[in-house]
């Protein structure tokens, strides 16, 4: 089941180490895109390495049809938002970011690269317009297709304390 | 395009004021279930309100395919779990979740009410063993699908004075 040092299911060439497996033979479940994110970004390289190296005010424009989903919205300070990676591939277990030394497994690491190619991004809110919401705090190429937005609650999501032991002593 | 008080694309009556759209024609994307959540609630209606409100061990169990992208994630103490809500409707944009006495948008609340059904939520994990994580800190129902788990990082996942403001004055 597993293929080493060869490409499939993506469209790049696999680093030295990265493990590959093949993909289930269907899919389970299906999903709309519910929008838009526009950025600064054009290209994945152009991105910030992370949400909180930039300022950058970027756009979630909502298709029409579920703007009334955002009422309430308003009154948060911090949106979840999710939205859907899909240049990345999909078929690795192992793999190598190129701003690690390491490899490590798809579950370790928040690269685009995993099965399910779903971002979770924390964004503060600015203002709402009709179906536009202007954020800061996403480091997503433009056009990134919108799966979710939900409200942040610091009493469930907000971890101060938790740690990522592999990451400790790793300059990024 | 949209229906009031008539219940379409999903198993429940609307409640009053509830608001559903029409859904989209087609999917736009696609998702492979990677294992599934062991819960001690069977039903929905035993699930705690939210993941703070049980100290209760669930297990993830990992579809062996995926196994080997869990390397590295025994170093981190949370993990963010996202799973498929495969039993709610999907085309409300206003909605009154029975605890609330307000109606909302979609995009406002947690429910699993919404176009694209995917839960977020942080676990703590206390072990991996081969294929199966110990986690403490979700409230879903028993044999939930996996979608995705991905480490917790404080630094840009934890925001504690972010606030709902509908939230603020209301008791759950």
């Amino acid at each position: 089941m597993m293929i080493q040092g060869e490409a499939i299911g993506g469209p790049d060439d696999l680093r030295e180490g990265e493990i590959a497996v093949e993909l289930p033979a269907r899919f389970d479940a299906s999903l709309y895109y519910i929008g838009r994110i526009q950025t600064p970004w054009k290209r994945r390289e152009d991105c910030p390495k992370n949400p909180r190296e930039t300022q950058a005010e970027c756009t979630i424009v909502l298709d029409p049809r579920w703007v009334e989903g955002l009422q309430g919205l308003e009154t948060v300070t911090h949106v979840v938002v999710l939205y859907w990676m899909d240049r990345a591939r999909r078929d690795l277990v192992l793999q190598s970011p190129h701003h690690y030394s390491e490899r490590r497994g798809t579950f370790a690491l928040r690269s685009p690269v995993r099965p399910n190619p779903i971002a979770v991004s924390v964004a503060r809110l600015l203002r709402i317009e009709g179906n536009r919401l202007t954020v800061v705090g996403l480091d997503c190429v433009d056009n990134t297709p919108l799966l979710d937005l939900k409200p942040y609650f610091a009493s469930t999501d907000s971890v101060p304390d938790a740690s990522v032991g592999w990451h400790a002593g790793t300059k990024r």
